[in-house]
């Protein structure tokens, strides 16, 4: 009878397998077990996934091998766009200075799913570990990485939060609920959208919590105030074109982010619509240039350089054979009260 | 006698020396010519200084060691502060892709000179070379870099323009001076100036440049209406206020760069000043954000993604033992005319 993972695992103590305890429950060799964790692929298929699948239900005992690291984290971006990256990478460079860590940054150009190459690089170059910003790893490329014990830990990562990855957030639908309110609370009930993506996860989350105000405050959604874009400015503004030529406009609008309340501004210009006396907007995430806006932005903090700094953290501490304390960090985020917002106007 | 470089030239053939050139010309063994040139610490200072004199008149010929480097390379920035280094960190990305090299990105924290830390770091990394953005290193460390073999290109240096190392910049002088061109161009006479700071090469050749097109156009330029700032958004605010709050105001106002005019749309509209219709305004860089400023903004465009890519460009190039066909690489500037300039209002 050939061994299976079912059962098998009594055999052995509780608690991270080694490679002689994989190969004993694997029923194979060493050499054989250390190929796979070594994410080589001359290593049959059905013999590749009885051993990942050992190392996925009772855990892998890495093997330190700190030499063979180079002092290197690196930083995997969606895009290279905007301040957005550049407080991440802040919060990252703060982590690996106290480490003396160089930082690699990389970007997809906008892809959210790297190509072999990328992969390839960052085996080649070994570093402690890597973050990977808004964007998500096939399933495959996150396990070359784990098998070299290169650790990954995703960053407001797109799309399913069930990605097997650690991570790090900030508290959307709590950043969405809070500006509703502060709209709410300056009397407002007309409160047009422009969300983000409906597909990614933090937009949707952000767009619940604002539901959620309204719901909570005895206001129905209007369907017609709602409105999904992209964080552009460019549909920021068009999409708030279409609000503001409403028969019956809104008097704020909820914008996904600080670049989609930007477009916001646009839009009331071309209109001739004020801001706030006519309109108030709120952004989301409190980029530098918020407080710059004319008028400064209202608009919910997301503590990006903090979160660069939690994911490198966590990267450091899992490159160290550190447990985590979780698997998933959120961070809180806060409204921050500037001249954007005011009272409706009577009519 | 003990040698000395003077004359001593004429015993070997032309062109860069090799170590063992080096250990006959200085009268010292090999060993020693390679703890300089390898730069370590314990070597009699008059030593150090025959050799790398010997060096800096002569050159030396790199013993390529492509095996010995990562595939790395390093920037360095001043400040990880605001798109201009997004841009820049760009160019030099599609540079590092066509060679599958990684990224390594660096930041001063503000400061103009790295640290020793810094410096320890790259010569453990050993990447193929570094790009330095508005930082400017010591010369000892610049020597250290040389002395292993790792290329240093400088882009946008600070100060003296003798820096040594090659160099990447951008035609300041002449977008300074097609800036004014244009504004004169649309009529004005009166045109403010605020400055970036005095003490940095491209802040000056954008102020000479402006100052040469109202020399040419036979305005005689009035110091009263110059301020020099620090490419900071609040000050380029506060200096604007000065200007506009003149008994003869400018009808127009040239920025050091585009947060510098974001400044002035700023003092603008706290005194109820309309741009273009009362006060024109031209930035310098063209980041992103110009465009979407209300109104979008005339400015110089600086193409600082091309600089990038040119700077590391010049790195790979030296890495590979290439001579470099020019020391100083300087781009052309663009003026880009946008919504914040118009002939100014009769009085």
């Amino acid at each position: 009878m050939s061994p299976s993972p079912a059962g098998v695992g009594d055999a052995v103590p509780d608690g991270p397998l080694t490679i002689a305890q994989l190969a004993a429950l694997a029923g194979v060799s060493t050499a054989t077990v250390s190929k796979v964790v070594n994410g080589r692929s001359d290593v049959a298929a059905a013999t590749r996934e009885l051993i990942e699948e050992l190392i996925r239900s009772r855990g892998y005992r890495r093997q330190r091998r700190p030499a063979k690291s180079a002092a290197l984290i690196d930083v995997l971006f969606h895009e290279l766009r905007g301040l957005y990256a550049i407080e991440i990478l802040n919060g990252v460079q703060e982590v690996a200075r106290e480490h003396r860590l160089g930082v690699v940054v990389s970007e997809l150009g906008g892809r959210h799913v790297p190509g072999r190459d990328w992969v390839e690089e960052v085996l080649a170059r070994r570093p402690v570990g890597v973050v990977s910003v808004y964007s998500g790893l096939e399933p495959d490329q996150t396990e070359r990485l784990y098998s070299r014990d290169i650790p990954l830990v995703q960053l407001d990562p797109t799309g399913d939060p069930d990605h097997g990855a650690p991570s790090v957030g900030s508290g959307n639908w709590n950043g969405g609920l809070s500006a509703t309110r502060h709209l709410i609370g300056l009397g407002h009930r007309r409160i047009g959208v422009v969300a983000g993506p409906g597909d990614m996860e933090a937009a949707r989350a952000r767009l619940d919590g604002h539901r959620a105000a309204l719901d909570l405050a005895g206001i129905r959604p209007d369907p017609a105030l709602e409105r999904h874009g992209d964080f552009n400015i460019a549909t920021g503004r068009d999409l708030a074109l279409e609000l503001l030529r409403l028969d019956d406009p809104p008097t704020a609008v909820i914008a996904g982010n600080d670049g989609t309340a930007l477009g916001v501004y646009h839009a009331a210009a071309a209109l001739g619509v004020r801001v706030p006396a006519d309109l108030s907007v709120v952004g989301f995430d409190d980029l530098p240039k918020a407080k710059w806006m004319i008028p400064p932005l209202t608009t919910v903090r997301q503590p990006l350089k903090d979160m660069g700094a939690a994911a490198a953290r966590m990267v450091v501490g899992l490159a160290a054979g550190e447990a985590l304390p979780q698997q998933r960090v959120e961070l809180a985020t806060e409204l921050v009260v500037r001249g954007s917002t005011a009272p409706p106007r009577e009519r």
